[in-house]
């Protein structure tokens, strides 16, 4: 980090930010990196601390450092911004949104409903359901974990085909059973066990954690998932009219 | 916990699970408190352990318990859910969303617009823009910290009245300069400092964090919210179509 060339139209503050958004833009700083003390950046820059932590604040409220208590300021991993009005696909929306989306399944398999999913899905407890897990990445970086539920009595067969690209709603749309709607939820939780070590992070870091239900034109609950997204790298922005 | 009747329709870990619900329901077991350990409550209700934790883990799906990571499972607060399709205030949807609304004002000034709030209503930074901060509560437990932001050239007089049951765009509009839309984007952070302090939790508790940016009739920014939620006590819901 170089001196401050000392631009007389611009704040101190302003400038110090600009300067660390160059050594991120160009590369030089790298996602996940951790970025100096902010006693030595003031030191290296020519400027008072104050006016380097307010710099930092500024990139921190836009997303492109983050800290972490106790440890430092860290550049933080692009962040991928979903647009939730409309339901579409991970494939679907990927370009507009500006990223390479990629799908690894975890695991198919066809077990017993538990309360969440037989409620979400109008089935008995236990009743025989077909349960995908799948990591979404994001140009190559995990993203979010995916637990996608139908019925199997319905549905025994959509296992068959396309799941690598394509959500179960999708696949229930493109056999003749479209799908018109759909209702979320999301919270903050925290990050456990296997949903960690699976999105790459530790323990404890915030997760975005959305439960959706897709309804068929008819109105059925078609699909049930819950979605864990990172929050370090997720966001969700939705539309209201007043 | 007393052992279970030994219900011969009901599996046995659903039975667990409704005797804890029972408890819960009855206020026997009160939000906040700690859980009996899974090996406890297996001796107790004569049950084995994997069963008590199959009915734990399903309450734990609904919200009803949480864990928190080598500590234990605690009786979870009650959830407020609000419903995002439409932009409503505070008081306006909380009867209809089931809890009592207040609203504590905890600083109002005038201040200078830092980037990311210049950026979002238009204006120059360090402009001077008038900021509210309060703290949501629902059922006297705090919900939520806002702070809302909106121009002060625009709007000098706007904290003259009401800001303590109403948002700033609310006063905007009874003002004759209507609001018509909404963007908001919602990401999971951790809560830190201050904010953890405000909504009485411990620093690293999971934060719903959103940002909100209204505008008028004419498609003009006119208020800009930071919103910082407690995870364990609110999530959002909202409906998309296909």
């Amino acid at each position: 980090m170089m001196p401050l060339n000392g631009n007389e139209g611009i704040a101190l503050y302003a400038q110090v930010r600009e300067a660390i958004r160059e050594q991120i833009t160009s590369g030089k700083l790298k996602p996940g990196e951790r970025l100096l003390p902010e006693e030595e950046l003031a030191i290296l820059m020519g400027a008072s601390r104050m006016t380097v932590r307010r710099g930092i604040l500024d990139l921190i409220d836009e997303g492109v450092l983050y800290r972490r208590r106790g440890v430092g300021t860290f550049i933080a991993h692009r962040h991928i911004d979903r647009h939730h009005n409309r339901l579409t696909g991970y494939f679907e929306s990927a370009a507009e949104e500006g990223f390479v989306p990629r799908i690894e399944v975890l695991l198919r398999e066809i077990t017993g409903a538990t309360l969440m999913v037989a409620r979400a899905l109008n089935l008995r407890e236990d009743e025989p359901i077909v349960r995908v897990r799948t990591l979404r990445l994001a140009d190559d970086q995990p993203l979010a974990v995916h637990d996608e539920h139908v019925s199997y009595r319905l549905y025994p067969d959509i296992l068959d085909a396309g799941i690598e690209t394509r959500q179960l709603w999708e696949l229930l749309s493109e056999r003749g059973d479209p799908v018109r709607r759909a209702v979320q939820r999301v919270e903050a939780r925290l990050a456990e066990d296997e949903i960690a070590r699976l999105l790459g992070v530790e323990e404890g870091a915030p997760i975005l954690y959305k439960l959706r239900t897709v309804y068929s034109e008819d109105g059925r609950p078609v699909e049930f998932a819950i979605c864990y997204n990172r929050g370090d790298r997720y966001s969700l922005t939705t539309t209201l009219t007043r």
